[in-house]
Protein backbone atom coordinates (compact mmCIF):
# COMPACT_ATOMS: atom_id res chain seq x y z
CA UNK A 1 0.00 0.00 0.00
CA UNK A 2 1.44 3.63 -0.83
CA UNK A 3 1.66 5.70 1.45
CA UNK A 4 -0.75 8.86 1.49
CA UNK A 5 1.04 11.44 3.10
CA UNK A 6 -1.76 13.28 4.64
CA UNK A 7 -2.56 14.55 8.18
CA UNK A 8 -0.11 14.71 11.09
CA UNK A 9 3.12 13.21 10.63
CA UNK A 10 4.61 13.05 14.31
CA UNK A 11 8.30 13.19 14.73
CA UNK A 12 9.31 11.85 18.34
CA UNK A 13 13.26 12.66 20.07
CA UNK A 14 15.18 10.03 19.91
CA UNK A 15 16.21 10.13 23.75
CA UNK A 16 19.63 9.72 25.27
CA UNK A 17 20.86 7.72 28.17
CA UNK A 18 24.60 7.54 28.64
CA UNK A 19 25.25 9.18 25.56
CA UNK A 20 23.44 6.08 23.45
CA UNK A 21 20.04 5.98 22.22
CA UNK A 22 17.70 5.30 24.80
CA UNK A 23 16.09 2.28 23.21
CA UNK A 24 13.09 1.31 25.97
CA UNK A 25 12.05 4.89 26.10
CA UNK A 26 11.89 5.54 22.31
CA UNK A 27 9.71 2.71 22.16
CA UNK A 28 7.54 3.75 24.81
CA UNK A 29 7.16 7.24 22.90
CA UNK A 30 6.26 5.41 19.71
CA UNK A 31 3.43 3.71 21.38
CA UNK A 32 2.22 6.85 22.63
CA UNK A 33 1.79 8.06 18.92
CA UNK A 34 -0.02 4.85 17.57
CA UNK A 35 -2.35 5.19 20.27
CA UNK A 36 -3.15 8.88 19.90
CA UNK A 37 -3.81 7.65 16.33
CA UNK A 38 -1.30 10.09 14.35
CA UNK A 39 -1.25 9.58 10.37
CA UNK A 40 2.12 8.30 10.35
CA UNK A 41 5.67 8.53 12.59
CA UNK A 42 9.12 10.40 11.43
CA UNK A 43 11.29 8.84 13.28
CA UNK A 44 15.47 10.00 13.22
CA UNK A 45 14.57 13.69 11.66
CA UNK A 46 15.84 16.73 13.06
CA UNK A 47 14.16 16.16 16.26
CA UNK A 48 14.91 12.70 15.91
CA UNK A 49 19.03 13.40 16.56
CA UNK A 50 19.85 11.62 13.09
CA UNK A 51 22.31 13.90 12.62
CA UNK A 52 24.11 12.80 16.05
CA UNK A 53 24.15 9.19 15.76
CA UNK A 54 25.85 5.96 13.88
CA UNK A 55 24.88 4.09 11.13
CA UNK A 56 24.15 1.21 13.54
CA UNK A 57 22.02 3.38 15.89
CA UNK A 58 20.07 4.72 13.19
CA UNK A 59 19.26 1.14 11.96
CA UNK A 60 18.45 0.09 14.97
CA UNK A 61 15.98 2.72 15.99
CA UNK A 62 14.19 2.59 12.58
CA UNK A 63 13.52 -0.98 13.35
CA UNK A 64 12.52 -0.26 16.86
CA UNK A 65 10.31 2.56 15.45
CA UNK A 66 8.75 0.18 12.38
CA UNK A 67 8.45 -2.92 14.83
CA UNK A 68 6.30 -1.04 17.85
CA UNK A 69 4.14 1.35 15.26
CA UNK A 70 1.75 -1.57 13.89
CA UNK A 71 -0.33 -0.61 11.05
CA UNK A 72 1.42 3.16 11.13
CA UNK A 73 3.36 4.25 8.58
CA UNK A 74 7.11 5.09 9.64
CA UNK A 75 9.63 7.15 7.90
CA UNK A 76 13.19 8.30 8.12
CA UNK A 77 15.40 10.49 7.55
CA UNK A 78 18.50 9.93 5.46
CA UNK A 79 20.50 13.09 5.81
CA UNK A 80 23.80 12.37 6.11
CA UNK A 81 27.10 14.77 5.39
CA UNK A 82 28.59 12.20 2.60
CA UNK A 83 26.58 11.18 -0.59
CA UNK A 84 27.71 7.43 0.27
CA UNK A 85 26.25 7.76 3.61
CA UNK A 86 23.26 8.76 2.69
CA UNK A 87 22.94 5.80 0.05
CA UNK A 88 23.69 3.09 2.90
CA UNK A 89 21.29 4.90 5.29
CA UNK A 90 18.86 4.50 2.80
CA UNK A 91 18.86 0.91 2.16
CA UNK A 92 19.22 0.40 5.76
CA UNK A 93 16.29 2.08 6.49
CA UNK A 94 13.98 0.27 3.56
CA UNK A 95 15.16 -3.07 4.76
CA UNK A 96 13.89 -2.10 8.03
CA UNK A 97 10.59 -0.99 6.50
CA UNK A 98 10.32 2.39 6.33
CA UNK A 99 7.26 3.20 4.23
CA UNK A 100 9.12 6.87 2.94
CA UNK A 101 12.41 8.33 2.73
CA UNK A 102 13.30 12.32 4.32
CA UNK A 103 16.03 13.29 2.72
CA UNK A 104 17.60 17.09 3.91
CA UNK A 105 20.31 18.42 1.72
CA UNK A 106 22.33 18.10 4.62
CA UNK A 107 25.96 19.43 4.29
CA UNK A 108 28.94 20.79 5.66
CA UNK A 109 29.53 23.56 3.00
CA UNK A 110 26.52 24.68 2.04
CA UNK A 111 25.56 22.95 -1.03
CA UNK A 112 24.91 24.53 -4.52
CA UNK A 113 22.15 24.05 -6.67
CA UNK A 114 23.85 21.62 -9.06
CA UNK A 115 25.20 19.44 -6.16
CA UNK A 116 21.76 19.24 -4.77
CA UNK A 117 19.98 18.32 -7.97
CA UNK A 118 22.62 15.41 -8.75
CA UNK A 119 22.10 14.26 -4.63
CA UNK A 120 18.39 13.84 -4.74
CA UNK A 121 18.51 11.76 -8.81
CA UNK A 122 20.98 9.69 -7.52
CA UNK A 123 19.52 8.79 -4.55
CA UNK A 124 15.70 8.73 -6.24
CA UNK A 125 17.77 5.94 -8.72
CA UNK A 126 18.49 3.44 -5.87
CA UNK A 127 15.71 3.51 -3.34
CA UNK A 128 11.99 2.16 -4.26
CA UNK A 129 10.28 4.07 -1.92
CA UNK A 130 8.50 7.06 -1.68
CA UNK A 131 11.11 10.18 -1.51
CA UNK A 132 10.03 13.45 0.87
CA UNK A 133 11.94 16.78 -0.05
CA UNK A 134 13.09 17.91 3.62
CA UNK A 135 13.26 21.74 3.30
CA UNK A 136 15.09 22.86 6.23
CA UNK A 137 17.42 26.09 5.63
CA UNK A 138 18.06 26.49 9.10
CA UNK A 139 20.01 23.22 9.47
CA UNK A 140 21.37 23.27 6.22
CA UNK A 141 22.55 26.76 5.33
CA UNK A 142 20.77 25.65 1.75
CA UNK A 143 17.77 28.03 0.45
CA UNK A 144 15.90 25.75 -2.55
CA UNK A 145 14.74 27.96 -5.66
CA UNK A 146 11.52 27.61 -6.91
CA UNK A 147 13.17 26.35 -10.39
CA UNK A 148 14.99 23.86 -8.32
CA UNK A 149 11.93 22.84 -6.06
CA UNK A 150 10.13 22.24 -9.17
CA UNK A 151 13.03 20.06 -10.88
CA UNK A 152 13.51 17.46 -8.34
CA UNK A 153 10.06 16.66 -7.61
CA UNK A 154 10.18 15.64 -11.00
CA UNK A 155 11.88 12.94 -10.39
CA UNK A 156 11.23 9.52 -9.86
CA UNK A 157 10.39 8.63 -5.94
CA UNK A 158 10.06 12.33 -4.86
CA UNK A 159 6.00 12.59 -3.52
CA UNK A 160 5.96 15.19 -0.92
CA UNK A 161 8.08 18.15 0.23
CA UNK A 162 8.35 19.62 3.88
CA UNK A 163 8.77 22.93 3.34
CA UNK A 164 9.49 25.15 6.06
CA UNK A 165 5.76 26.85 6.84
CA UNK A 166 7.94 29.81 9.29
CA UNK A 167 11.34 30.62 7.70
CA UNK A 168 12.43 33.08 6.91
CA UNK A 169 8.97 34.30 7.84
CA UNK A 170 5.35 33.00 7.64
CA UNK A 171 4.25 35.47 5.26
CA UNK A 172 7.17 34.88 2.84
CA UNK A 173 7.20 31.31 3.57
CA UNK A 174 3.34 31.58 3.10
CA UNK A 175 4.00 33.50 -0.21
CA UNK A 176 6.19 30.83 -1.37
CA UNK A 177 3.60 27.97 -0.54
CA UNK A 178 1.37 29.64 -2.62
CA UNK A 179 3.77 30.31 -5.62
CA UNK A 180 4.89 26.04 -5.46
CA UNK A 181 1.97 24.26 -5.25
CA UNK A 182 0.49 25.11 -8.15
CA UNK A 183 3.16 24.28 -10.17
CA UNK A 184 4.00 20.97 -8.39
CA UNK A 185 3.27 17.60 -10.45
CA UNK A 186 -0.06 15.74 -8.98
CA UNK A 187 1.99 13.42 -7.89
CA UNK A 188 3.85 15.53 -5.11
CA UNK A 189 2.16 16.43 -1.69
CA UNK A 190 2.67 19.36 -0.13
CA UNK A 191 3.76 19.12 3.02
CA UNK A 192 5.03 21.90 5.36
CA UNK A 193 6.98 21.72 9.14
CA UNK A 194 7.45 24.77 11.35
CA UNK A 195 4.91 23.98 14.23
CA UNK A 196 3.47 27.80 15.28
CA UNK A 197 2.50 28.68 11.51
CA UNK A 198 1.57 24.79 10.24
CA UNK A 199 -2.32 25.33 10.87
CA UNK A 200 -2.27 28.41 8.94
CA UNK A 201 0.01 26.37 6.05
CA UNK A 202 -2.53 23.40 6.24
CA UNK A 203 -5.68 26.26 5.75
CA UNK A 204 -3.76 27.23 2.62
CA UNK A 205 -3.22 23.82 0.94
CA UNK A 206 -0.68 21.88 2.45
CA UNK A 207 -1.44 18.44 2.89
CA UNK A 208 0.73 16.94 5.92
CA UNK A 209 2.12 18.22 9.02
CA UNK A 210 5.48 17.19 9.80
CA UNK A 211 5.23 18.17 13.48
CA UNK A 212 8.43 18.17 15.86
CA UNK A 213 5.59 18.91 19.04
CA UNK A 214 3.70 16.13 17.52
CA UNK A 215 5.94 14.02 18.67
CA UNK A 216 5.71 14.85 22.28
CA UNK A 217 1.58 15.88 22.25
CA UNK A 218 0.55 13.78 19.39
CA UNK A 219 -3.19 13.83 20.82
CA UNK A 220 -3.22 17.95 20.94
CA UNK A 221 -1.76 17.82 17.49
CA UNK A 222 -3.83 15.61 16.28
CA UNK A 223 -6.99 17.88 17.09
CA UNK A 224 -5.09 20.37 15.95
CA UNK A 225 -4.90 18.67 11.98
CA UNK A 226 -8.08 18.11 11.74
CA UNK A 227 -9.28 20.97 12.88
CA UNK A 228 -7.30 22.96 9.77
CA UNK A 229 -8.08 20.82 7.41
CA UNK A 230 -12.00 21.09 7.99
CA UNK A 231 -10.91 24.61 7.95
CA UNK A 232 -12.20 25.12 11.48
CA UNK A 233 -10.50 28.44 12.74
CA UNK A 234 -12.31 28.70 16.09
CA UNK A 235 -10.88 25.35 16.99
CA UNK A 236 -7.74 26.16 15.69
CA UNK A 237 -7.01 29.06 17.45
CA UNK A 238 -8.02 27.91 20.75
CA UNK A 239 -5.46 24.62 20.25
CA UNK A 240 -2.64 27.00 18.84
CA UNK A 241 -3.29 28.71 22.34
CA UNK A 242 -2.28 25.44 24.63
CA UNK A 243 0.58 25.20 21.86
CA UNK A 244 1.88 29.13 22.59
CA UNK A 245 4.17 28.80 25.31
CA UNK A 246 5.81 25.82 24.27
CA UNK A 247 6.17 27.04 20.99
CA UNK A 248 7.40 30.60 22.21
CA UNK A 249 10.23 28.70 24.74
CA UNK A 250 11.11 26.53 21.60
CA UNK A 251 11.97 30.25 19.18
CA UNK A 252 13.39 31.23 22.52
CA UNK A 253 16.14 28.24 22.65
CA UNK A 254 16.96 28.60 18.87
CA UNK A 255 14.90 25.43 18.29
CA UNK A 256 12.78 22.87 19.59
CA UNK A 257 14.38 19.70 20.35
CA UNK A 258 16.30 21.21 24.02
CA UNK A 259 13.12 21.87 25.11
CA UNK A 260 10.57 18.85 23.78
CA UNK A 261 14.00 16.80 25.44
CA UNK A 262 13.24 19.05 28.92
CA UNK A 263 9.23 18.31 28.81
CA UNK A 264 10.08 14.82 28.12
CA UNK A 265 11.91 13.98 30.86
CA UNK A 266 9.62 15.85 33.21
CA UNK A 267 6.64 14.02 32.19
CA UNK A 268 8.82 10.60 32.63
CA UNK A 269 9.00 10.01 28.99
CA UNK A 270 13.01 10.70 28.56
CA UNK A 271 15.70 10.15 31.63
CA UNK A 272 18.15 12.90 32.53
CA UNK A 273 20.88 13.40 29.78
CA UNK A 274 18.17 12.86 27.63
CA UNK A 275 19.99 15.16 24.74
CA UNK A 276 22.71 14.26 22.16
CA UNK A 277 25.69 16.17 23.66
CA UNK A 278 26.61 19.52 23.31
CA UNK A 279 23.25 19.83 23.21
CA UNK A 280 21.52 21.22 26.75
CA UNK A 281 17.94 21.34 28.04
CA UNK A 282 16.32 24.42 29.46
CA UNK A 283 17.13 26.20 32.41
CA UNK A 284 15.76 25.09 35.75
CA UNK A 285 13.70 28.18 35.79
CA UNK A 286 12.03 27.07 32.40
CA UNK A 287 12.16 23.55 33.29
CA UNK A 288 9.48 24.90 36.18
CA UNK A 289 7.42 26.86 33.97
CA UNK A 290 7.34 23.53 31.32
CA UNK A 291 5.99 21.31 34.51
CA UNK A 292 3.41 23.91 35.36
CA UNK A 293 2.20 24.53 31.69
CA UNK A 294 2.30 20.58 31.36
CA UNK A 295 0.31 19.86 34.72
CA UNK A 296 -2.14 22.69 33.60
CA UNK A 297 -2.87 21.84 30.50
CA UNK A 298 -2.04 17.64 30.15
CA UNK A 299 -1.32 18.10 26.25
CA UNK A 300 0.22 15.02 25.99
CA UNK B 1 58.32 19.50 22.33
CA UNK B 2 56.15 21.76 22.70
CA UNK B 3 54.44 23.08 19.13
CA UNK B 4 54.66 26.76 18.64
CA UNK B 5 51.64 27.73 16.74
CA UNK B 6 53.53 30.32 13.77
CA UNK B 7 54.21 30.78 10.41
CA UNK B 8 52.47 28.75 7.88
CA UNK B 9 50.11 25.57 8.74
CA UNK B 10 49.17 24.07 5.08
CA UNK B 11 45.79 22.35 5.11
CA UNK B 12 45.86 19.53 2.30
CA UNK B 13 42.56 17.87 0.84
CA UNK B 14 41.57 14.51 1.66
CA UNK B 15 41.58 13.33 -2.27
CA UNK B 16 38.58 10.56 -2.64
CA UNK B 17 38.94 7.72 -5.18
CA UNK B 18 35.19 5.91 -5.31
CA UNK B 19 34.04 7.45 -2.05
CA UNK B 20 36.75 6.68 -0.10
CA UNK B 21 39.99 8.35 1.08
CA UNK B 22 42.77 7.81 -1.57
CA UNK B 23 45.67 6.99 0.91
CA UNK B 24 48.71 7.11 -1.45
CA UNK B 25 47.33 10.46 -3.15
CA UNK B 26 46.96 12.00 0.16
CA UNK B 27 50.67 10.79 1.20
CA UNK B 28 52.19 12.50 -1.96
CA UNK B 29 50.53 15.50 -0.77
CA UNK B 30 52.27 15.54 2.55
CA UNK B 31 55.43 14.43 1.16
CA UNK B 32 54.89 18.25 -1.19
CA UNK B 33 54.31 19.92 2.32
CA UNK B 34 57.35 18.70 4.23
CA UNK B 35 59.44 19.51 1.02
CA UNK B 36 58.29 22.70 0.85
CA UNK B 37 59.07 23.03 4.71
CA UNK B 38 56.15 24.26 6.06
CA UNK B 39 55.80 24.85 9.59
CA UNK B 40 53.04 22.35 10.51
CA UNK B 41 50.17 20.42 8.71
CA UNK B 42 46.56 20.54 9.26
CA UNK B 43 45.75 17.09 8.46
CA UNK B 44 41.60 16.44 8.06
CA UNK B 45 40.63 20.32 8.58
CA UNK B 46 37.54 21.23 6.81
CA UNK B 47 39.33 21.75 3.09
CA UNK B 48 40.47 17.75 4.70
CA UNK B 49 36.87 16.67 4.41
CA UNK B 50 37.06 15.63 7.34
CA UNK B 51 33.50 16.19 8.06
CA UNK B 52 32.55 13.54 5.29
CA UNK B 53 34.91 10.93 6.89
CA UNK B 54 34.39 7.93 9.35
CA UNK B 55 36.05 7.56 12.26
CA UNK B 56 37.87 4.58 10.78
CA UNK B 57 38.63 6.92 7.69
CA UNK B 58 39.79 9.79 10.14
CA UNK B 59 41.93 7.53 11.94
CA UNK B 60 43.28 6.37 8.91
CA UNK B 61 44.38 9.36 7.34
CA UNK B 62 45.67 11.08 10.00
CA UNK B 63 48.26 8.29 10.94
CA UNK B 64 49.43 8.91 7.08
CA UNK B 65 50.15 11.87 7.95
CA UNK B 66 52.22 12.07 10.80
CA UNK B 67 53.93 9.08 9.45
CA UNK B 68 54.82 11.33 6.38
CA UNK B 69 55.21 14.40 8.08
CA UNK B 70 58.84 13.27 9.45
CA UNK B 71 59.44 16.32 11.95
CA UNK B 72 56.87 18.34 10.91
CA UNK B 73 54.15 18.68 12.90
CA UNK B 74 50.67 17.65 12.37
CA UNK B 75 47.10 19.05 13.59
CA UNK B 76 44.33 17.15 13.28
CA UNK B 77 40.90 18.44 13.38
CA UNK B 78 38.60 16.26 15.45
CA UNK B 79 35.18 18.40 14.95
CA UNK B 80 31.79 15.71 15.03
CA UNK B 81 28.41 16.67 15.76
CA UNK B 82 27.91 14.21 18.59
CA UNK B 83 30.26 15.23 21.81
CA UNK B 84 30.74 11.50 22.57
CA UNK B 85 32.50 11.23 19.28
CA UNK B 86 34.23 14.39 19.46
CA UNK B 87 36.39 12.91 22.45
CA UNK B 88 36.93 9.37 20.75
CA UNK B 89 37.94 11.13 18.02
CA UNK B 90 40.92 13.02 20.07
CA UNK B 91 42.03 9.90 21.52
CA UNK B 92 42.29 8.43 18.04
CA UNK B 93 44.55 11.94 17.11
CA UNK B 94 46.76 11.36 19.73
CA UNK B 95 47.51 7.81 19.46
CA UNK B 96 48.15 8.50 15.90
CA UNK B 97 50.84 11.24 17.02
CA UNK B 98 48.98 14.47 16.51
CA UNK B 99 50.81 17.16 17.76
CA UNK B 100 47.70 19.50 18.61
CA UNK B 101 43.89 19.35 17.76
CA UNK B 102 41.35 21.67 16.33
CA UNK B 103 37.89 21.38 17.66
CA UNK B 104 35.68 23.60 15.44
CA UNK B 105 32.07 24.28 17.50
CA UNK B 106 30.60 21.91 14.47
CA UNK B 107 26.73 21.34 14.96
CA UNK B 108 23.50 20.39 13.31
CA UNK B 109 21.81 22.47 15.33
CA UNK B 110 23.46 26.09 15.57
CA UNK B 111 24.54 25.65 19.09
CA UNK B 112 24.85 28.28 22.39
CA UNK B 113 27.16 29.79 24.07
CA UNK B 114 26.82 27.75 26.89
CA UNK B 115 26.65 24.90 24.84
CA UNK B 116 29.80 25.87 23.14
CA UNK B 117 31.75 26.36 26.32
CA UNK B 118 31.27 23.06 27.92
CA UNK B 119 32.21 21.50 24.49
CA UNK B 120 35.84 23.02 25.09
CA UNK B 121 35.56 22.92 28.37
CA UNK B 122 35.47 18.84 28.30
CA UNK B 123 37.25 18.15 25.21
CA UNK B 124 40.17 20.16 27.24
CA UNK B 125 39.47 17.96 30.44
CA UNK B 126 40.25 14.85 28.20
CA UNK B 127 43.11 15.35 25.69
CA UNK B 128 47.16 15.73 26.97
CA UNK B 129 47.96 17.86 23.40
CA UNK B 130 47.35 21.38 22.40
CA UNK B 131 43.64 22.59 21.83
CA UNK B 132 43.24 25.06 18.59
CA UNK B 133 39.32 26.97 18.56
CA UNK B 134 38.56 26.70 15.46
CA UNK B 135 36.09 29.47 14.53
CA UNK B 136 34.53 28.58 11.22
CA UNK B 137 30.83 30.73 11.14
CA UNK B 138 30.63 29.26 7.44
CA UNK B 139 30.20 25.94 8.22
CA UNK B 140 29.08 25.93 12.00
CA UNK B 141 26.62 28.93 12.15
CA UNK B 142 28.17 29.69 15.30
CA UNK B 143 29.63 33.19 16.25
CA UNK B 144 32.04 33.54 19.16
CA UNK B 145 31.42 36.15 21.22
CA UNK B 146 34.59 38.07 22.32
CA UNK B 147 33.67 37.47 26.15
CA UNK B 148 33.25 33.53 25.01
CA UNK B 149 35.85 33.46 23.23
CA UNK B 150 38.31 35.05 26.07
CA UNK B 151 36.71 32.11 28.36
CA UNK B 152 37.46 29.84 26.13
CA UNK B 153 40.84 30.35 26.10
CA UNK B 154 41.24 30.51 29.71
CA UNK B 155 41.12 26.84 29.49
CA UNK B 156 43.91 24.32 30.11
CA UNK B 157 44.99 22.65 26.34
CA UNK B 158 43.49 25.76 24.74
CA UNK B 159 46.85 27.16 22.95
CA UNK B 160 45.64 29.03 19.74
CA UNK B 161 42.28 30.22 17.72
CA UNK B 162 41.89 30.24 14.25
CA UNK B 163 39.56 33.32 13.32
CA UNK B 164 38.21 33.40 10.33
CA UNK B 165 40.03 36.79 8.82
CA UNK B 166 37.73 37.48 5.74
CA UNK B 167 34.48 37.08 7.61
CA UNK B 168 31.63 38.37 7.77
CA UNK B 169 34.22 41.18 6.05
CA UNK B 170 37.94 42.05 5.67
CA UNK B 171 36.99 44.99 7.85
CA UNK B 172 34.91 43.56 10.55
CA UNK B 173 37.18 40.56 10.97
CA UNK B 174 40.27 43.16 11.28
CA UNK B 175 38.70 45.18 14.14
CA UNK B 176 37.85 41.92 16.08
CA UNK B 177 41.44 40.49 16.13
CA UNK B 178 42.60 44.09 17.34
CA UNK B 179 39.75 43.53 20.01
CA UNK B 180 40.58 40.06 20.71
CA UNK B 181 44.14 40.28 20.73
CA UNK B 182 45.34 41.90 23.42
CA UNK B 183 42.69 40.28 25.69
CA UNK B 184 44.17 36.75 24.96
CA UNK B 185 46.37 34.54 27.54
CA UNK B 186 50.26 35.01 26.44
CA UNK B 187 49.32 31.46 25.86
CA UNK B 188 47.36 32.04 23.04
CA UNK B 189 49.13 32.16 20.04
CA UNK B 190 46.56 33.80 17.39
CA UNK B 191 45.48 32.50 14.22
CA UNK B 192 44.00 33.12 11.02
CA UNK B 193 42.23 31.36 8.45
CA UNK B 194 40.90 33.43 4.94
CA UNK B 195 43.57 32.92 2.46
CA UNK B 196 42.72 36.11 0.82
CA UNK B 197 43.50 38.22 3.76
CA UNK B 198 46.00 35.98 6.23
CA UNK B 199 48.74 37.59 4.72
CA UNK B 200 47.27 41.45 5.71
CA UNK B 201 46.40 39.64 9.45
CA UNK B 202 49.91 37.96 9.73
CA UNK B 203 51.05 41.68 9.38
CA UNK B 204 48.62 43.14 11.82
CA UNK B 205 49.44 40.65 15.07
CA UNK B 206 48.41 37.40 14.16
CA UNK B 207 51.19 34.13 14.20
CA UNK B 208 50.30 31.34 12.78
CA UNK B 209 47.65 31.17 9.12
CA UNK B 210 45.95 27.76 8.77
CA UNK B 211 45.91 27.88 5.00
CA UNK B 212 43.78 25.90 2.60
CA UNK B 213 45.53 26.97 -0.94
CA UNK B 214 48.58 26.62 1.26
CA UNK B 215 48.21 22.50 0.98
CA UNK B 216 48.67 22.48 -2.69
CA UNK B 217 50.59 25.55 -3.13
CA UNK B 218 52.90 25.27 -0.10
CA UNK B 219 56.08 27.23 -1.90
CA UNK B 220 53.58 29.89 -2.92
CA UNK B 221 52.29 30.13 0.44
CA UNK B 222 55.54 29.80 2.42
CA UNK B 223 56.98 32.41 0.98
CA UNK B 224 53.32 35.10 1.46
CA UNK B 225 53.60 33.76 5.10
CA UNK B 226 57.33 34.66 5.31
CA UNK B 227 57.18 38.22 3.43
CA UNK B 228 53.98 38.81 5.94
CA UNK B 229 55.80 38.48 8.86
CA UNK B 230 58.66 40.40 7.58
CA UNK B 231 56.83 43.23 7.12
CA UNK B 232 57.80 43.15 3.21
CA UNK B 233 54.54 44.92 1.70
CA UNK B 234 56.03 44.52 -1.85
CA UNK B 235 56.57 41.25 -1.77
CA UNK B 236 53.33 40.62 0.07
CA UNK B 237 51.56 42.29 -3.03
CA UNK B 238 53.59 40.33 -5.62
CA UNK B 239 52.85 36.94 -4.32
CA UNK B 240 49.12 37.66 -3.85
CA UNK B 241 48.58 38.78 -7.21
CA UNK B 242 49.51 34.72 -8.31
CA UNK B 243 46.91 33.91 -5.70
CA UNK B 244 44.36 36.00 -6.62
CA UNK B 245 42.43 33.81 -9.12
CA UNK B 246 42.73 31.15 -7.13
CA UNK B 247 41.29 32.83 -4.30
CA UNK B 248 38.48 34.41 -6.71
CA UNK B 249 37.29 31.32 -7.61
CA UNK B 250 37.17 29.92 -4.72
CA UNK B 251 34.92 32.90 -3.80
CA UNK B 252 32.86 31.89 -6.72
CA UNK B 253 32.58 28.17 -5.75
CA UNK B 254 31.44 29.26 -2.37
CA UNK B 255 34.60 27.96 -0.78
CA UNK B 256 37.87 27.12 -1.61
CA UNK B 257 37.30 23.21 -1.49
CA UNK B 258 35.85 22.01 -4.84
CA UNK B 259 38.33 24.71 -6.08
CA UNK B 260 41.60 23.27 -4.77
CA UNK B 261 40.30 19.65 -5.71
CA UNK B 262 39.59 20.56 -9.21
CA UNK B 263 43.15 22.16 -9.48
CA UNK B 264 44.52 18.50 -7.68
CA UNK B 265 42.96 16.82 -10.29
CA UNK B 266 44.90 19.06 -13.07
CA UNK B 267 48.29 18.75 -11.30
CA UNK B 268 47.87 14.81 -11.02
CA UNK B 269 47.67 15.17 -7.44
CA UNK B 270 44.15 14.07 -7.15
CA UNK B 271 42.23 11.38 -9.72
CA UNK B 272 39.12 12.02 -10.53
CA UNK B 273 36.31 11.83 -8.56
CA UNK B 274 38.56 13.16 -5.77
CA UNK B 275 35.41 15.57 -3.84
CA UNK B 276 33.43 13.61 -1.29
CA UNK B 277 30.01 13.14 -2.57
CA UNK B 278 27.65 15.39 -3.11
CA UNK B 279 30.41 18.06 -3.54
CA UNK B 280 31.57 18.40 -7.73
CA UNK B 281 34.39 20.41 -8.76
CA UNK B 282 34.22 23.25 -11.12
CA UNK B 283 33.23 23.26 -14.80
CA UNK B 284 35.07 22.35 -18.04
CA UNK B 285 35.43 26.35 -18.43
CA UNK B 286 36.96 26.66 -14.95
CA UNK B 287 39.33 23.78 -14.93
CA UNK B 288 40.69 25.13 -18.71
CA UNK B 289 41.37 28.88 -16.65
CA UNK B 290 42.78 26.33 -13.92
CA UNK B 291 45.31 24.62 -16.00
CA UNK B 292 46.20 27.64 -17.69
CA UNK B 293 46.97 29.55 -14.41
CA UNK B 294 48.33 26.65 -13.05
CA UNK B 295 50.84 26.11 -16.01
CA UNK B 296 51.46 30.10 -15.88
CA UNK B 297 51.82 30.14 -12.42
CA UNK B 298 53.76 27.23 -11.68
CA UNK B 299 52.77 27.70 -7.80
CA UNK B 300 53.11 24.27 -6.46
Amino acid sequence: MTFSFTGLSAFPITPMHQDAPDEARFATLITRLVEAKVDSIGALGSTGSYAFLTRGEREKIARLAVSHAGTTPVLVSIGAINLRDTLLLAEDAQKAGAKALLLPPMSYFPLRDEEVFTLYETVSRHVSVPLVVYDTPGTTQFHFSDALMRRICQLPQVRSIKLPSGSPTAEEAAARMKRLLPALPESTSPGISGDPTAAGALMQGARIWFSEWGGLFPRLACQLTDAALAGQKEDVARIEAVFAPFWEMSARYGGSLRVIASAATIMGLAGPGALPRPLQGVSPQDAEKLATLISTHQPG
